[in-house]
């Protein structure tokens, strides 16, 4: 197994910044990847251990590039996830006054973050947009564009400095990461994790999609995304990346996937992973009838009913 | 084991007949109790192997002297059921003419089933009550009344002659019958079986009822029976009789009852037996997702999930 | 219309003296009737204003004599209820002893609700049934038994004296009377009414019943009793007594009348009336979304989106 | 009203060819708009009487910006959908051949239904992206790289011939087109609609997501599009955009609004228009207890209820 992580690059990034939250990126090479697509690419070819890339945010809900890659080919487990909150700095060569600043670029990603910024600071400045923020600062840096927006942290690396820091139209803006390997046994529950998978309806008929998330409703289980992606089949036809509270070690979870594989068309597991958002401390108690031990209660009462022993 | 069957007595009844057409019964020395209640407490007590009780008919509904046995005290078991076709025969001695007949006697139970012809036939007859059916022939035959609505083989035990046969307001009057015994393995499935719990809720809230009628629905199981019993907890608490579609061996019913453990306050199986509605050959195929191979499909798919092997 | 009120007799049981609890019975003649069909008869025929009858006790569940008259046949509402609580007093002729009694009788009715007094103080007496309890008061005063369980109140009328008084081997016995009449606008809501209605449902299919609940559910209405009863279709044919909490006069009670009588093969509506088991301070505020205003507002929305103004 | 419509630019893009397929668009003048955004707003503003949009395709599903625009800001509404087939030519300068061809451009969102053609046809070929595939369509007439992929309605425009046509890898690839207005009164139902809305979560809990959904399922409504988008209230936090089967005239359709909007904090209606997957003759009857006839025959009877004349 090749001790490397791909990430989606280039260096600089946000995508970076998070990945090297992780400890165990400390003891990996990490390879930044031009896309999405090559990095998952890297991994199913054995290339990498694993992938670091972007699957949400704040902004732009599930980010599209990266579910369709786990929806379709060969099958990817999700191992870990990482939120990062997303502030710009406006990064320009040392001696350039906010009042110098003609031209501004970013990933256009970027823009929804610092539009009303600009309406206030540089109501007349013009935008262009660059194929990353990283990317942007390398323009900067070349004297192509007069300032760039990026995450402060990539100044030092083009030799630029910024004029303004913790710009963002949104508080809570945020981005979530994750680490993708090749299917494995998940790690063991932690008490707040998250289980991430994709379903095809079997059918469609009024009610259909509304049954499937019952199985995770009368299960007492919440769910923090649901994300329909396009199956390919035209227009209208959808598969559900689903991400919903707990580990398929949960007894609950297990059998709410046993529903839904019994009523799907198909179901694909993403794996289960620990909760970045919410320390184990801080996950509630499960609803009454779905803890672990009323799940095994219920298995062995009815083994005695089978048996006749009760 | 005592090799006896208990019955809902006295001879010459419906109950008698129905039990009679239970090959079993044949071996058995077959006993008359003058109530449910004695008939079960002869099983709970170990003084019968099995006792024979109505528990529906068509005019009643659920009758709930039984049910109210079986929903409390020591745990029973049912293992078999009977439909017996209920119709009259207008019992009197020979010789009586039917403008002879100014008194006619019955079980209570009977009158819904005659009035109409009484009232073609007989319409200034008085009607007396009798404890059971055969016992008005008892009557009849001791010269108290001048009739007895009774089945049709009644007539030889007390000495009278049927002066009209196949007597029934209603068709398709029938009355169920079951044969109930101490916990043990329940008997195979044959592919056409019924299988009877009782449920208590865990709490009053709107929906509650309807969520445990769920945990059937979405695994396509049909219901046959619910019959409200107070739980003598005031009124308005009420559990519930169920009679549902499958056997405990089949996947989904296995799996509903586990639904049902966790989600009741208190679940008591009354056993899974065969159906005496329907031949095997005429119960439809299961709904789609809700086979027992979908169901062990479904647990290897999750098994293998949860080791990371798919 | 006659200024009568017929009750199921006869003088001197527990259903007439919940009768006198209502105000407006005062001003009535109140006729006693030998069973609940006579009395609703008398009410369909013209020849009573309404009539006063069990439906609902905490040991038999819903009275299943009233509930038929009430499914079928010309159509009655029900306008008031009255819950009783149940305690029996034992009745002898004046001189009698308790040692000096060797049979009693009641109504079957009363049975389990002295049985255990009886195991306790009477052990080897003699049980007889009384077609009423006012009945077997009747009996111990010509002398024909010992003792009689009925209502203290009983006692005078028939020249007897209470040798034991508030006998219960169950708390909280209730019984609950209707008073019945020909259809006619319900009451104004009072802030704690019930409303009554039958279901037959469309076709029978796994999760019928289920769905018919959830017309109720989703609107935050809470059931009081759900009681099957034969439809004469044959076993297994029900219909389905319901007792819901609120008024058809409330916006989520109407919602979910016009949602069932879509769903279902019939509905029949028998009434909205004020709760005589909670005060109209204790009832709880409806559910988030089912206020009478939210459903007012909701219409307005949808109407204004019809029209393109919002 | 000015007699315009303005419209997803530049000319010569397939937004243009799928606007001109409305009979309606004949007496407009079409000005095209440099983003989605700039021709909502210019409706908003009373620039344009009406603005013509993608909001869907195959391959990317709900096209997030603008169903983000019409998420917020000041509401519009829906009133035609058009959809048209996505094939692209490639195009070229007259006499330049295939083997000419070492650069290649169109807008980035074309590469998906031209990769596997380009890995077939050109595997070396140097990709580059374009603003929009009109604009990709000049650079070649500009001499700035070899070819583009672009509608083959764009090569007269641009002085270019098509090398070859109809190249799509996905068969049924689609793009939604609407055409959005500022709110009316919508159009009337033709039989075969389509009803738009956004719905916002009361609170976030098992089930809710689920319940929400129930409102379309116990009515018989299909849904066509469930997209969520995030709400600016950080990860996690979802609002839904629904396409439903049906018209706000549809009874079932209007029932289920009313009951979305007392279930949800928000529900924001986007217009009932006619479909243009499916002929008025193609669309199924209404599910049983769904019609119009039936919803009003449920209201007719709760208001004989209501009035006790029944």
């Amino acid at each position: 197994m090749p001790a490397s992580y791909a990430y989606l690059g280039p260096e600089g990034t946000f995508t970076e910044v998070a990945l090297r939250t992780l400890p165990e990126a400390a003891t990996r090479e990490l390879i930044p990847y031009v896309s999405v697509q090559s990095a998952l690419d890297a991994v199913r070819g054995g290339e990498a251990e694993a992938a670091f890339v972007p699957i949400e945010n704040s902004v732009e809900g599930g980010i599209t590039t990266t579910l369709d890659e786990l929806v379709a080919g060969r099958p990817l487990m999700i191992y870990r996830e990482v939120l990062l909150s997303i502030t710009f700095a406006l990064l320009v060569r040392p001696g350039t006054k906010l009042s110098d600043v003609k031209t501004v670029t970013a990933h256009p990603a970027a823009q929804p973050q610092v539009r009303n910024w600009l309406k206030a600071h540089l109501p007349d400045v013009a935008w262009e947009s660059a194929a990353s923020n990283a990317d942007g600062a390398r323009l900067v840096q070349e004297g192509r564009y007069d300032a760039a927006f990026a995450g402060e942290f990539a100044a030092a690396r083009y030799g630029l400095v910024p004029l303004e820091t913790n710009i963002h139209d949104a508080e809570n803006a945020q981005t979530r990461f994750v680490l993708v390997g090749r299917p494995a046994r998940p790690a063991a529950p932690t008490g707040a994790d998250k289980t991430s998978v994709v379903l095809w309806q079997r059918d469609d008929h009024p009610g259909g999609l509304r049954d499937l998330l019952g199985e995770f409703a009368t299960r007492g289980i919440n769910l923090m995304l649901l994300q329909s992606r396009p199956t390919g089949a035209g227009i209208g036809n959808y598969c559900f990346c689903i991400d919903a509270e707990g580990h398929i070690a949960d007894r609950r979870v297990a059998d709410a996937l046993r529903g839904l594989k019994r009523s799907c068309r198909e179901v694909r597991f993403l794996g289960s992973y620990p909760r970045a958002d919410v320390a184990v401390g801080d996950v509630g108690v499960p609803l009454p009838g779905t803890s672990d031990e009323e799940f095994m209660a219920a298995s062995d009462w009815v083994a005695r009913c089978q048996d006749g022993r009760f």
